[in-house]
């Protein structure tokens, strides 16, 4: 990665100030994206233990690939690093990391030690963009939206990042198309070229009268949640308005440990930091007398949804003549502006409903008025007082080596699929009150059994007595499926005792 | 069984036409139950399959179940026959016999060759019913309805039979509560005693303008589909009204055999007569210059539903303060007057809905409007046209010995959970294209494999290759339980070559 700063074509943009055309320190961008998000609004197939930004809602693509995706062809005239940074939650890194790695990114995976909401998270970014010498501009955006229009973004992006550049705080507005109550308001100030304007100041969610009176105004667009800014600027601004996060954050990154995949932020340091937002944190003091700099908001007209309910999951897809959209095994009979889904792989017929929202998944159906997707996260708080394992875990369970799928459980046995991805191994572990039969279906198994070492095919099977040592492994270049029959008194995941791990957590 | 005739306290019967209590030929009542239905209309529970009737809609008991408990205390004064007669359909005679046994019944049952609606199966029964040399009355019933008050049944069907007994086709008709246009009405004639009128006619399914007027006009009660006739009467009146009928099911009747369990009308014969229900053959023709007899209908006010739809289960239920009725694993969250069901275990929420039906079972799911379950039938139509499995048969697989239920597949694998009756065993088998892995989860198998025989027990395992004879049988006490993975590069059900088979299926 070289320093040089390229200038062609900026000329007009260093015009309009009257300035000469100086480059900063630094004419490069750093993609941050923000994927520590535990979003139960799209229960049940969002939950805390794999949530929304590592699934795929509008593609094949998990919504932290699509963001991935989406760096391509970004930055304008602006050099941009090959590595962005994602900052993502501890139960979600193997993924967070399986997943862009196969999107063909090498990334910097920030693992935050507790959930602070997004100022912290951007702060910590912030530290590890300073931490290679470069002051580089962050374009930070959230790992969970979608975004149609590629090429809107990108030139948008590209506007924003000549504002921060000069030491302001820029973000993209959506021109609203709706009174939408879920979403902050930012209120145009002066206006700037090419659509941008100084932001006048953050509005919070307002009310569905103040809604439509900001739509009729033309003078508020919605705030994207994506924000391109200095890294330096940005610490700057959280350092004046927030002292106590800034030394918190400061001390985390500086404290923390790279094992060349993760970076670890001290966890005590870090536990210190207040929980924020940024736009609560930074964005809402701008235009006020306590502002930290400046911001500019430039118009992002590409497609853009936060994906923030089902009801917005419905809008942002292409639709049916009866405005029914259809995900899977799906049967409309006389249904109008319905949303189905199924993921389970169940046949969903819906008849003669209107404006309703059905997703289906392995262990759970939420049927729902669109009207009223916002008590989701009620719901999940009080299926979680009841201890009902559908708020936060999927049947299927990703593990580092691969994942399982509990698909049958009776009194005394349980039936798993267990799926090892190549190269992969889980841990030498025994178990005290159960007994296993593996069944290979696919691909080729190295069983550790006792003192015995010994190879399955497809088709073959082996019989692990209870309290005996046993290791899984798949030596192949295909994935390993197995079936596993469980046979015993009592079978919870807590009955494994761990003698070695591969992945640290024995 | 006697033929005593018992006459105690009916004097008041005697009274009111003016006739000596003279007893006809035999006052005995012989139950009819007609379980030929396949109702599609509960889908995705019912189905062609393993239909409503067998199910348990509003109970644990099945619906044919409680129409056998029904019988109990039934009668009055009459003497009732031991073994009702019940006609079923000939893919439905294992779990019709099964039910009725385990719902301490002996009962004569007539398999229906082919589907003919009910004025045939009513017709076979009469028939029955004439072969043991006595003239029984026929109280015949659907075995797919509801009714709460069990006294109040007995009561007007005892009324009834008093009116049979003379030599008229009397119906219990329910006083309407609704203007439903879903049933069929009885217009009253003159007032009889004990709230009994005759019949002046039957009127088809009416508009819903009609329907209001006629609840209004408080003249009409809902056909329930409850018939009470002595066996010659009836076919008295088919052979005057429908020849064809009446010749077809009397030579079917008369060349049908009986095994001990089963009675099978001549199938060739039976195919030769016309389809028809029991209100268009006969009864629409009472109180016409045609009639064949006269009619009379007696009042049930018992809680009756025909559960001839979702809508229908819905409003026969019990409900929450906001009108919502759950079963199983359903949670509600600001719903009101809304149906939900778990039928395969899964958690189903609903979220702010409003009229809403949910049915969830293993493989499909259900999300319809109230007030549009009528187009269910068309739904299933059209994915039966699309060759989905889930419009006529459920995952789960009942068998004369037990049954399986496919938890998992894949494209070279399958994975069935299988339940064995103590002591019956399935048929002696092989495959060409599959080998079968068997763990014993519950119970103790009986395995023949090739020329081997050995006994399995919980925990243990067998393996039987491609291409080998092989038979599972339980010979416990309890019910035998395993998991079977299938292997190899066709599943299909028809890849069995059958050598013996203790149901005839070989």
């Amino acid at each position: 990665m070289t320093n040089e700063v390229r200038t062609a074509g900026r000329v007009q943009a260093g015009v309009r100030t009257g300035e000469a055309l100086v480059a900063g320190p630094c004419r490069r961008l750093t993609p941050v994206i923000l994927a520590g998000g535990s979003g139960t609004r799209l229960w049940p197939m969002s939950r805390e233990q794999f949530p929304k930004q590592l699934i795929g809602i509008v593609g094949r693509d998990s919504l932290l690939q699509a963001t991935v995706a989406r760096l391509k062809g970004f930055g304008g005239d602006f050099e941009v690093a090959a590595e962005p940074i994602i900052v993502c939650g501890e139960e979600h890194r193997f993924t967070t990391e399986e997943q862009t790695r196969e999107s063909g990114v090498d990334a910097r995976i920030i693992v935050e030690p507790a959930r602070r909401d997004t100022a912290p998270a951007l702060t910590l970014a912030a530290f590890r963009a300073m931490a290679d010498g470069q002051d580089a501009i962050m374009v930070a955006m959230p790992a969970d939206h979608s975004i149609a229009d590629l090429p809107a973004l990108h030139r948008a992006i590209a506007i924003a990042a000549e504002h921060a550049e000069r030491g302001v705080i820029a973000t993209l507005g959506i021109p609203p198309t709706r009174p939408d109550t879920g979403f902050g308001y930012i209120r145009l100030g002066d206006a700037l070229e090419e659509g941008a304007h100084r932001i006048e100041r953050f509005v919070e969610k307002p009310a569905a009268e103040l809604a439509a009176q900001y739509v009729a105004a033309g003078t508020y667009w919605w705030n994207s949640g994506i924000f391109i800014v200095r890294a330096s600027v940005w610490l700057a601004a959280l350092q004046k308005l927030n002292a106590d996060m800034y030394a918190a954050c400061e001390a985390a990154a500086r404290e923390g440990e790279d094992d060349g995949k993760f970076f670890r932020p001290q966890a005590a340091q870090f536990g210190r930091a207040p929980s924020d937002s940024i736009d609560y944190a930074v964005m809402e003091h701008i235009g006020t007398a306590n502002r930290p700099c400046d911001g500019v908001v430039v118009p992002l007209v590409a497609g853009w949804s936060d994906l923030g309910s089902w009801d917005a999951v419905w809008d942002a897809m292409d639709k049916d003549d009866s405005g029914n959209v259809a995900s899977g095994r799906v049967v409309f009979e006389g249904a109008t502006s319905s949303y189905a889904r199924s993921e389970g792989g169940r046949l969903v017929a819906c008849v003669g409903t209107t404006n309703i929202v059905v997703v289906e998944t392995d262990d759970a159906v939420l049927v729902a008025d669109r009207s009223r997707v916002q008590d989701i996260k009620g719901l999940v708080a009080r299926i979680r007082e009841q201890q009902a394992p559908e708020a936060d875990t999927h049947r299927k369970v990703r593990r580092p080596w691969g994942f399982y799928d509990s698909i049958e459980h009776g009194e005394r046995f349980q039936v798993k699929r267990i799926v090892v991805s190549p190269g992969s191994k889980l841990s030498l572990q025994m178990h005290h009150h159960r007994a296993e039969h593996w069944v290979v279906v696919c691909g080729t198994a190295l069983v550790t059994r006792g003192e015995d070492q010994f190879l399955l095919s497809e088709n073959e099977s082996t019989f692990i007595p209870l309290g005996v040592k046993h290791r899984l492994e798949n030596p192949g270049k295909v994935p390993l499926e197995i079936i596993e029959v469980q046979s015993g008194s009592y079978l919870g995941e807590d009955d494994i005792v761990r003698f070695d791990d591969t992945y640290g957590r024995s």
